[in-house]
């Protein structure tokens, strides 16, 4: 039986289409897998994607920068711009899985699944070509570089215009901690913003017989870590999250001296903006208000890194009828939020969107480390699903 | 053998003097032990004082307040003024011994021996008025109100000038943790300056459930306790002295809601100004910051109680030999410093002095009570020790 | 338009049958609002429920307990068990409105719209007794006593066996925070288990100046309270919920005296069962702990409360599309769990169901102080709105 | 006018032997000054100390150890035993005065004036080996190696017998802090006890994100710090004298990683053992009590230094009126105790003893830098000056 998906676009027909491209896809992913490149550098990765959306008709292929590429496709009929957004770079790690197409470069890796993300989008470029005339406005293929180092690429790239008209967008996370097969889906907060600090507290140092002498850095950088829990146990709506951990504390040298200094890290995740300004306000200003008490004085350096990202409640809908269409309810997951940061994030502040994690944990092909681990591995049957996801799911948003 | 102590008067004279005077001095004592009266009320006790001191001859007895008196005895040969104090008040302590001449004062009780000491300076000045061919300069005897709340009669009486020209002072204090036959020396600070406060936290009170729309004043509170700690086991010269103790903590009223206030009291116990101004400083400087740095606000009052007392040197010198030629060695306790106040402190700003300490304690009699214990009560005989010592150092002081 | 709620019945009909109800529900309300009773003596309002129940044709009424009542509704077709509840007592607070139906009762209050909740589901009986042919399966309607007194009624009503072979539960609570119109909608956890603890710690009192000598219970006491932060700052699923505060610190009656304990009472809010358990083991093992590293001993009461009301996902949907099918999207209001404790949590260890929040604010009407305010009123057009929901939820959900 | 100080032996006699030696003491002084050794390599050294022993007559001189000398002096007359003890080891300093004399040995110095004592004692010996005849008893010269590198050479010394049957023992240090022509004396306590800790908090590292799956050390280490100022604050007797200071807090290396663990190390001074010994027990407890409360583990190493100097009461009497015998009163400096430690604690453990401070600081001569310091130099006026004292006080001692 052939299920409406989209006005005219049945799963019959799709599937054909994934069918076809599915070891094309496969190849791809191999072939990124074993040229793995650094955030910034990713000049030979691009000029690959490039190469190959240049093959595709109808696309209009552009360089946004040095290591992105874009590419538009038009609809017959007029609508509106949803882009689909992969990344491509890959992580200073030594890979150490049995692949034929392991690593050739020293030291990189793909152990974050970019690798897929790309093939998949490269897939789905295709196969929406093929399905042109069925789109209504544009489809918009944002090949993002850098998501691994801050500021991360995607500011770039919306610096360089990508965004424009944009009314919606779509990103993917091929994860190991969902099966494959299924569909994690998150309504709201999807990713933290994950931010950090790095405090020195400057007493007076001593000798450890005089205490009176000196002004000791250590049990005033302990009444600040101790402080600091208040934020989250009393300052917290209990309703929402937030997590302060302070990361790094370290002070003194000899065991018989007081030392100057201590000096503090931290690492701040949040998921809304009130949230997250309020703890980088109350971290200062409970460090202020310790170190001053007893004394003593602080430096701290506050560092933001990527926002938070939060799902469109209706795009999130649509996209979890499309998996219940697609497969059924029970490929659906629904997951909590990751701590993990994100640059998709900057998308999200020009237009409505959805980050969706797509399983490819599989324990029988040993598909089950965590990313970032030198022997993560993807269960490649996930980049057919990814790619049937994101062409159903473009074509319903469109509709 | 009469061992001299000073020109010209032997241990057997006074001795001799004591022999005769020592049944009237336990009368005496008795007389007021029945008769308490509180601070700033010693109306009959002063009066009583007055009378008998009148009866002695080449005194100068005069009443500097309405509750107090003070007496002058001129040597024969001119020198310097030497003030010998005693304190006068009861206490309100319901007195729960069995003596036959316990207090007839409902719910008052000399229960600090305050009547010991009237009684004996009252037999060292008629002993000494006796000796009067022996004394340059002149003895002044203090019979003092009120010590016992603050603040105190000796500010009133040096107002009325009982310090003028005053070159030395002793003061002298019973004490039954000190057996009778032992005298209690001290050098340097041997009262401790006794203050407080109060302070009140003002937070901001809500429902338990929602800490984030409140400034809860509890943890607030627990920190500053936390932080307080801080004063004496950093910020005090560890070769000095220091106590800073929170007796009071109360705050909430309801299991289910977070309270406006708490309020905290203290109790702290120094030996020098210099420390004890820190002290009061470090208090008010932690209740401060720590409550800025969680949003709260707070008050405190800070209250002085009596200063610490400090005996001389030199002074204290001359009485542990005092007590060596008295009664030999093993007479003399080396004590620690006591943490209560005492305003004989307020006469040592107008000349240096020495604060005694003289045993009364006896097991063997149920005279092992603490002061201010309802069934306190003194071994008597430390009444003859007490007035030897007296009049031992007086001459030896003026010699 | 005759829209299509559940098979045969339209909106039309229902809106005919609430408007014809309409002023009698509202005359109930406004009788029990005038005669509250506390919670276990609700004697006449079970007997007023009981009586107008028996006035309605194809119940079956009966009295489960002394002052509570239970009516079922048999469907003509056979089907499932829906039960629907109401609580009916009100509480020991004076009532300050000028409503001219105002409390009779010196200082009993029906302020948390109890009154409200047992009129409104009196007429849902009324009209739903109306459209039984239409009614596959069993209506259930329990009256329930005494929400608001730990233990609380549901779990003598359930030991009466109340809800032997239910399949589903609705309950409804007027709400002046959301406004009139509105249905406030929860997923998951909708009301707080709300548990208590009251902690004495046992140190050794002594006096202020001697803190060797003692074991200061306010320093130790201080400690726990900042431990106890650790557990909501580091010792929860940062993607959790829970509160916990400690609401009252009592230690201490004079400034010179350490006391021999301090009594701590708090309070914890969770939202599942291995979080609650989790923090009851956690705060007993922090204030173990901490008083056992300084010597003190300590004694716990800890109580549990009611449990968390946590809303079954599928019914509460079919809830919602029924808000939107009868009143439109913007009728249903998403809104967070309440801190608040709920014994209708008691029901669903025995089935799934919903706890439905019915908008009743309305400052226009005056109709905006909080629960358990003593000026707290309905807005009584939320009684219609309530029911209609109660009747279609029951109608779609037997469906 | 000869003032006696021990029977028969006058202070111009031994100011005239003083004047004949000083020279020679100074020199030997400069050699040994030049040729610095280390703690248990002090060959060379104890060499040139048993050679010039060896010119002195009446003297039985022997090797205890490898780098330790003993003489042993006879007096005319059977009396007791008095040991001289000095210290001859230097430090892993890098000189940096401008002195002729100055280190020849790179990175190795004499900053800690053994020279110096090493020069008075050879003096002291040479004076009293000529004053033979007016000795009662015996003079044990004890030339100590590695006083500065714990465990000290002191217990290896007593081992080989030198305070075989001594009754009495006395130690000098030259002290810079303390003028040149004064003398430190101190009364019970004069060198603190220094002991330390090492201790390690083994909680479970994780993502800074997820502090409920780790145990995080750095706040479990905040509480160490903050409850181990209990011990000073509320543990100890305020009139003694306790340091506990955490000198240094080490723990994490990335600002998104909570560690596994954190070191703390400390250092405790004291005065007695009652205390010591219940610092060490505290400290455990609270590192015990704390870890176990937050689910962490803990390693402690505890080291026990030298232990305290205690002068003993006759003696340092005698002492003190020794040198107002000698250059009277205004030479005597009540210095309070030093933190700093000394293995001629052991000694003590033996026989009674008196370690005495010798002023040598003068800022006219650039002699003002503290001892370990780099530019330290000795105003060589004190030698004589702590020769003189040694003499009178040996031969008063003895006498």
């Amino acid at each position: 039986m052939v299920k409406l998906l989209a006005r005219g676009v049945g799963i019959v027909i799709v599937d054909k289409l994934i069918e076809q491209s599915k070891e094309e896809v496969i190849a791809w992913r191999r072939h990124l897998h074993k040229n793995p490149e650094l955030s910034f550098q990713e000049e030979k990765t691009a000029q690959f994607v490039y190469d190959n959306l240049c093959k595709l008709k109808d696309l209009e292929v552009s360089r946004p920068t040095k290591t992105s590429v874009m590419a538009r496709l038009f609809g017959d009929k007029p609508g509106k711009i949803l882009a689909l957004r992969a990344d491509m770079d890959a992580l200073s790690i030594q890979e150490e899985t049995q692949l034929d197409f392991a690593s050739q470069a020293p030291g990189i890796m793909h152990a974050c699944g970019h690798d897929g993300h790309t093939a998949m989008l490269l897939g789905t470029a295709k196969i929406l070509s093929q399905l042109r005339h069925q789109i209504k406005g544009e489809v918009r293929f944002i090949f993002q570089h850098a998501e691994e180092l801050f500021p991360g690429g995607s500011r770039e790239m919306i610096q360089a215009g990508v965004m424009e008209n944009v009314d919606m967008i779509l990103g993917f996370h091929l994860m190991s901690h969902i099966p494959v097969g299924k569909i994690g889906i998150v309504y709201g907060p999807a990713m933290a913003a994950s931010d950090t600090f790095e405090a020195t507290i400057q007493g007076k140092g001593g000798h450890a017989s005089q205490p009176h002498l000196a002004v000791d850095p250590i049990v005033i950088g302990a009444q600040v870590v101790t402080n600091l829990q208040h934020i989250v146990s009393r300052k917290l709506d209990p309703m929402e999250n937030l997590v302060v951990t302070v990361t790094t504390f370290h002070g003194g040298t000899a065991n018989n001296v007081i030392p100057d200094t201590v000096s503090l890290c931290g690492s701040i995740r949040s998921f809304n903006k009130t949230i997250r300004q309020k703890a980088e306000q109350q971290i200062e200003k409970i460090i202020d208000g310790i170190t001053k008490t007893h004394d003593a004085a602080y430096k701290i350096d506050y560092h933001y890194g990527y926002d938070a990202v939060s799902n469109d409640e209706t795009m999130t809908k649509i996209v979890e009828e499309t998996v219940e269409a697609v497969w059924g309810k029970q490929a659906v997951a629904k997951v909590p939020p990751l701590m993990g940061g994100e640059d998709f994030s900057f998308y999200l502040n020009k237009a409505p969107g959805c980050f969706i994690f797509v399983g490819t944990g599989n324990p029988d092909k040993g598909c089950d480390f965590p990313l970032h681990h030198p022997q993560f591995s993807l269960d490649e049957d996930s980049l057919a699903i990814g790619m049937k996801l994101s062409v159903h799911a473009a074509l319903k948003l469109l509709d």
